[in-house]
């Protein structure tokens, strides 16, 4: 970006937020990259506003100035959401970390998108209510919003767009809007909010969200178990969604993710594709369901089984599945993680996972897989080392043939993790002639091109 | 519409559909009105396409003459959403109701939009699945997909916008566009699904639809309930949902609807607020709800209880429900049923009927309530003779204060009917700003206000 632009926007910022906005080299930098393989794009600017009217203010600025804006959240994208691809400013929201309003009777809570996973975990703790959706990483509430996360409940209690009520969202020139209300449900209008959930700020920055809480089981109960083959596993998932167990998690690792894991807890599951199980209800309905996925386990060759109920144990035993990230790059010291993951339909899952391990395997990439299965998402972590360009090329060619693989077979080009710019070569291939539909909403809405532009979307040049 | 122009469009139509356009005026007629209140507004062509192809062909000849179009499912809209406000064609899906796909192992179904309810339950009958979306009539799913419907299941199984997987969708230039995939999941792009559900067919004209299936449950157990308030009706209910009871329907009818269904269908329920409850899951699941649920309605006070196990008790049991309408309509022998609906947020529920109850009896409208109150959705079906112009006033003066009462509340203007023209006043009120970024949509797909005009949206003039 323009110097003397930068210099007049940022005399502008100083006196609406004073020290809250900086220019400092090394923070430019941390805010450029998250947790992906793109290099880093700096912005120019970094700023912690405090709550919506300043975000709005800001972006009131950012617009007089035809200043490009990149929210950020926790940084903890795999896709490069944060890359500054146009400079401009970095909008930091972790200082909007206040609970803006809360109730257990209409099971609600309304929070500033910069409180995160964890703490939102920690706020209602012991309230006999939870959010289910979590991704692998200690993300905020707004990037979560942004990227349409969901984690390993989404077979049971659904995605980022089933458990947001309500946004508050700031629009490219200022303003404030408020999409859906405090109700359940509503047939009043555009659904606003399952648009700007998922849109990755290309269409205005997510300020507070109304999230709906859900009771917390009375009881809980895990299982890992192992499998011949990935089929075996696979199928055993399908048969417990099929027959209506509302199970609440229901994970595969393959066998060369157990070796990792193994290695890295040191422990000493059996090296095979496995499932990681988890039952919600009451003690009743708990014990029902175990029974009869035990059965349909026992259908398809489980070679064993270990159960958790009490919740030390269980934490164990998930541990093994909260590390997989760690445990995998454990296989290759020194190296990196690529992540990307697919959704395919439920019956092609299994054809879908052995194709890409074979490809893995061919291409010479070691990628430990672990999947959503319930759903038919599953992540491909390819571990390559950061002084191997040849190994990094290979995966990049792995990880769009299994895209290209998942398109074929009517699934889509990311579950979970969203498009920023890692996946933005497959959007015309998978959306065709809808895309040119988002491409004029965007415009529309953000005429300019302004919000985290090149995100999501083609450029509009 | 232009006479010359209407011979002109009519010639070209005929051309592509042979005797599947008309003229007919009482065809015309019967197209433009639905089942709502509003003064029939007829169209000046009635169309019957057999495929999306035909759609598209008939949508770009409309667009090349500028028509404007309305899209019909079964009529059955309340609140004006078939209105013909600028004439122009109709397009009658009904002659596309085939199955396009089936997948049980994938848990879906792709069907044509004029494929009705009824007969989406008869395809799936015997099946194992079923989709559980149902409002009171027998709606096609294009229309209930474009007015975010729900019904009395959505408490556990959501609304449309929460069933439906992918959409075929035929846009103002005749373009046909996919958006969803057949995966369970994506984070790819904006939720062109989501936003094309409940737009009332302003963005475009759905012409297939891939739906979610869900298992039958194995065990189903009804029961009809009886308790001294409003309040204690409502309180069973919230604590039902706070406790995490997955109950499949849990539905109230005041003391005026239980004594408009005795006297329809000879029954000798108590008059008093009254809770039709339905339970899915396993035996065991269904006897631990239902264990549960009667306790909590012990604790409010519950005066009287009647259980049915098997399908013909059950049936009769909720006959009583399905047939409110009738049953409210046969309390004023002549009158017509305006039915409008709002949602509050459940602790908002008991305080927000009572004080509609209590507006209802001072304007001097009988009007009795049923709702979905384990999402805080009501329905008051007042009753107005057709010779009775001071009524219709006084009736409509109640339905606006109801939705303001529900505004007030932090709730939504309709639950489930959707907006058409009838609930059109209250969008400004109920979204403020955000119905700027709704314009700046209909106007970036729809520049030329074409389809559904005056629908949903203040005219864009």
């Amino acid at each position: 970006m323009n110097k003397t632009l930068i210099i007049n926007v940022f005399d502008e910022l100083k006196d609406l937020l004073g020290d809250r906005v900086t220019q400092d080299e090394t923070l430019c930098r941390e805010h450029g990259a998250g947790y992906s393989y793109h290099a880093c794009m700096p912005p120019d600017l970094v700023l912690y506003p405090s709550c919506t009217e300043e975000v709005s203010a800001v972006v009131a600025i950012c617009a007089r100035h035809q200043v490009p804006i990149v929210p950020f959240g926790a940084g903890t994208s795999v896709e490069g959401h944060v890359l500054a691809l146009k400079g401009g400013v970095c909008i930091d929201l972790r200082q909007m970390h206040q609970v803006v309003a809360l109730s257990y009777e209409d099971m609600y809570i309304t929070v500033q998108a910069g409180v995160s996973r964890n703490q939102l975990d920690q706020l209602l703790e012991g309230s006999g209510f939870f959010f289910p959706i979590g991704p692998g990483v200690n993300a905020t509430l707004g990037g979560m919003a942004s990227t349409r996360a969901s984690g390993t409940n989404a077979v049971r209690y659904g995605t980022m767009k089933d458990n947001v009520l309500a946004l508050t969202v700031v629009l490219p020139d200022g303003q404030t809007i408020r999409t859906g209300s405090k109700a359940r449900k509503s047939s009043a209008g555009y659904d606003l909010t399952r648009l700007l959930v998922g849109a990755e700020g290309t269409l205005g920055i997510i300020t507070e969200l109304t999230l709906r809480l859900h009771p917390y089981p009375a009881a809980i109960r895990a299982a890992v178990c192992s499998f011949p083959t990935v089929e075996a596993a696979v199928k055993t998932a399908i048969t417990t969604i099929q027959k209506g167990v509302p199970i609440a998690k229901v994970e595969l690792l393959d066998a060369v993710m157990m070796r990792a894991v193994n290695l890295y807890s040191s422990l000493s599951y059996e090296e095979k594709p496995t499932l990681f199980l988890e039952f919600h209800g009451t003690e009743g309905e708990v014990s029902e369901q175990v029974q009869k996925v035990q059965q349909y386990a026992e259908q398809h060759g489980v070679t064993g089984f270990v159960w958790a109920e009490d919740e030390p144990t269980r934490t164990r035993l998930w541990r093994a599945r909260t590390d997989a990230a760690p445990a995998a790059m454990a296989l290759v010291p020194g190296s990196e993680l690529m992540g990307t993951d697919v959704c395919v339909p439920i019956s092609r899952l299994a054809e879908c996972i052995v194709d890409t391990q074979a490809d893995a395997e061919a291409t010479g990439v070691l990628a430990p897989i672990v999947g959503h299965v319930g759903d038919g998402n599953f992540h491909l972590t390819m571990l390559i080392h950061p002084d191997d360009p040849e190994g990094f090329e290979k995966a990049k060619a792995l990880n769009e043939r299994l895209v290209l693989r998942a398109l074929a077979m009517e699934g889509t080009c990311s579950g979970e993790h969203g498009i920023g710019i890692g996946k933005l070569p497959y959007m015309p291939l998978e959306h065709k002639e809808a895309l040119k539909v988002m491409l004029a909403i965007k415009k529309a809405i953000d005429p300019d091109n302004r919000m985290n532009p090149g995100k999501l979307l083609p450029d509009m040049g």
